[in-house]
């Protein structure tokens, strides 16, 4: 019978086998009492197993209030956890409930970080994956061996849908690939979704009309079920192609039912992210967390960005990008979204260290407040990524490319 | 215009007051770029405000990973700050993504926690709050002036459903007024969801019949949206009264759908609470999160139990169930599920602090392996609750009732 297995960073003033153990026993049936004659059969079949426990280092000041070490040590391991998959079959929300449910509120543990998950083949078969991925969303903006550019229109909030179309309709002349709304707005008071849609599309469409190309605009569809699944059906109607989703804020069911339309590209914005990843003893790590919207469908999903402005270090960065690039199952690839802070002349340091182009490059000033302008703004991007992919440095490309080269003069400081 | 105002904890190597400001522009306008004409009524009408900021402590060792303090101190404060509702009007999500979104990725913050929210006034009108709640739930299973006592069935995983149904006709048998499904089962390979509501529904509805009163059984309906609206569907139609719904699993939308049929009773289990709590300086009290889903409309609420076995203090426990108890609107109380651990012997405890008895006191040991049988496990609850509220001290009701006596010998040794 195909299994889950979890691995977890932990800390626990107990001997780390012990606390594994606890934490299987939670997860899984909870106490065994006698039920006639089949206690062993049952928990053969659907106890949670300790498959492996790797001691790391020991500390004297606990990571996170828990029980008390009576000898004042902190014992650190990794430890594997698996799961059948008869205790829950194809059930995400079960399986999130498993995997990160009760366990962290057990006492025995100082620190619980769920770091990976190993999932079965048979999900395979379950779940489609992305609708469009990588390769989906490049048909959709035709943009072949480099990274998609894409901005998000500022003031995130304010704007009314034609001052915002208006906007739009400059960096579609710009050249730009894809752009998104702030995952702040949804319809607010002076910009109502439908009316931003009609007016971004009425954009949108003429432009693809004219130069064959159709910029990808996210439009932030979270909400309510039924007010994402209209807002959906809008988009489709209108001639859109990507929707954007707060994933964490719509929660693991009401993402799958939007990625199951799989008529839009789902743009997966990963706000309230820092909350579960932050700390380096609690919560979830990239690794796992990304391998459940990747079964749940999302096509586009944030990583931030080499040098960002955010807390996140550029080696946790890298990681991200390449557990999406990691093959998983026989679906589409998820689109990496680099962002924060981004203006080109990390694409060199991104390139080297993820050796790919597929990726949603996200710029906001960069592209708006180049002196030159939004086009030269977006052609500067091109140009850092044509010089990434051709090994320059930062240097070497401004040197090459005019365009960039004032990129760095106005950014570069920093 | 109505306004949302959230409460942080946060640790910053900034002046607090700075370090809220970046808060406020980050989850509100971002950047104001000159729009013509309306840069300044933008900024009044759709930028987060700070409203206060109260000075605590000084540290100087950072909660957590972020940026570097040049003269090694870190400052604690309180601060306040508000939204316009013309930001997103009645959308949890994008709400939730407002209060708890991008702010935990600043790196202006080495620790930040939501401790509490005010919803505005006209939340009454758009959001309905529980169906049932505290009322509804006691009129369900006919218990008056005590605490609905409830079970949870072990093994939590593996019985099949004629197995459950038979532990579910000993319980109500001896009088129990809730038993639940654990979190971890939903359908599993030996226990189908409608396998186990045939059985389960049987037993109760026959002894509804046979004496009027109702057990309440939740049954965990969690998984993706049209299955989870099926299996209610499903309760609904072989007389079931309740639900359960593993909220942060499932996730705010899925919720809220569900919450909105409005015909059973939901049981919202908080598994995974304690990654979003556990941190001192990370994530999100309770106070904060209870009205989220207050407002999306659960009926019973988990809050763990004092002297539980999990990591929570007892004066966390007492400050959640006083959340709780707090009046929201003109909504029907939510019912504080109490459980983890107990079996009677801290109810004096639960009812000195809190002083109520509008809770659902879930006990699973001091019911099952009570030495005079499960029906004395219960009306020993019964008499824990009525000393308790009488203002006995657990060795006064020992003395006064014969089963409540027998958990003291069994369960009063840790």
């Amino acid at each position: 019978m195909e299994r889950i297995t979890a691995t977890y960073y932990i800390e626990t003033p107990l001997d780390p086998e012990k606390a594994a153990a606890v934490l299987a026993g939670e997860q899984s049936s909870g106490t065994f009492i006698a039920v006639p004659g089949e206690t062993e059969e049952l928990k053969q079949r659907f106890a949670a197993r300790v498959e492996k426990v790797t001691p790391l280092e020991t500390v004297t000041t606990p990571a996170m209030p828990g029980a008390a070490s009576p000898n004042g040590q902190y014992h650190r391991a990794e430890i594997q956890v698996s799961w059948s998959i008869e205790n829950f079959g194809y059930n995400l929300p079960v399986l999130t409930s498993t995997l990160q449910g009760n366990l962290y509120e057990l006492r025995q543990f100082t620190g619980l970080k769920l770091m990976d998950i190993e999932l079965p083949a048979s999900y395979a078969q379950h779940y489609k994956g992305p609708a469009f991925g990588v390769k989906g969303c490049r048909q959709l903006t035709k943009v072949e061996n480099r990274p998609l550019i894409g901005t998000i229109i500022k003031p995130s909030i304010g704007l009314t849908p034609e001052q915002t179309a208006e906007m739009v309709k400059t960096l579609a002349g710009a050249g730009i690939d894809f752009i998104k709304d702030d995952e702040l707005l949804s319809s607010s008071a002076n910009s109502s979704f439908k009316g931003r849609v009609d007016a971004i599309m009425k954009v949108i469409n003429a432009h693809a009309d004219a130069t064959g190309k159709k910029v990808m605009y996210a439009f932030n569809i979270s909400g309510e079920i039924d007010e994402m699944l209209q807002r959906y059906e809008y988009i489709v109607k209108s001639g859109g192609t990507c929707a954007m989703v707060s994933i964490n804020s719509v929660g693991m069911a009401g993402v799958k039912k939007i990625c199951d339309q799989r008529q839009l590209a789902i743009h997966a914005h990963r706000n309230g992210w820092g909350m579960q990843t932050r700390h380096p003893l609690l919560g979830i790590d990239f690794r796992a967390y990304q391998k459940l919207w990747r079964v749940a469908g999302v096509d586009q999903l944030h990583v931030n960005g080499i040098q960002n402005k955010f807390w996140e270090s550029d080696d946790s960065v890298v990681a991200s990008i390449k557990a999406l690039q990691t093959p998983f199952y026989d679906h589409e690839s998820v689109l990496p979204v680099v962002s924060s802070g981004q203006w080109g002349g990390q694409a060199p340091e991104t390139y080297r260290r993820t050796n790919t182009v597929d990726l949603l490059y996200m710029a906001g000033g960069g592209i708006m407040a180049h002196p030159m302008g939004a086009a030269a703004g977006v052609v500067a991007l091109q140009q850092a990524w044509q010089a990434a992919v051709d090994g320059l440095s930062v240097e070497q490309a401004a040197a090459k490319y005019k365009e960039f080269s004032e990129s760095v003069r106005q950014f570069g400081k920093k």
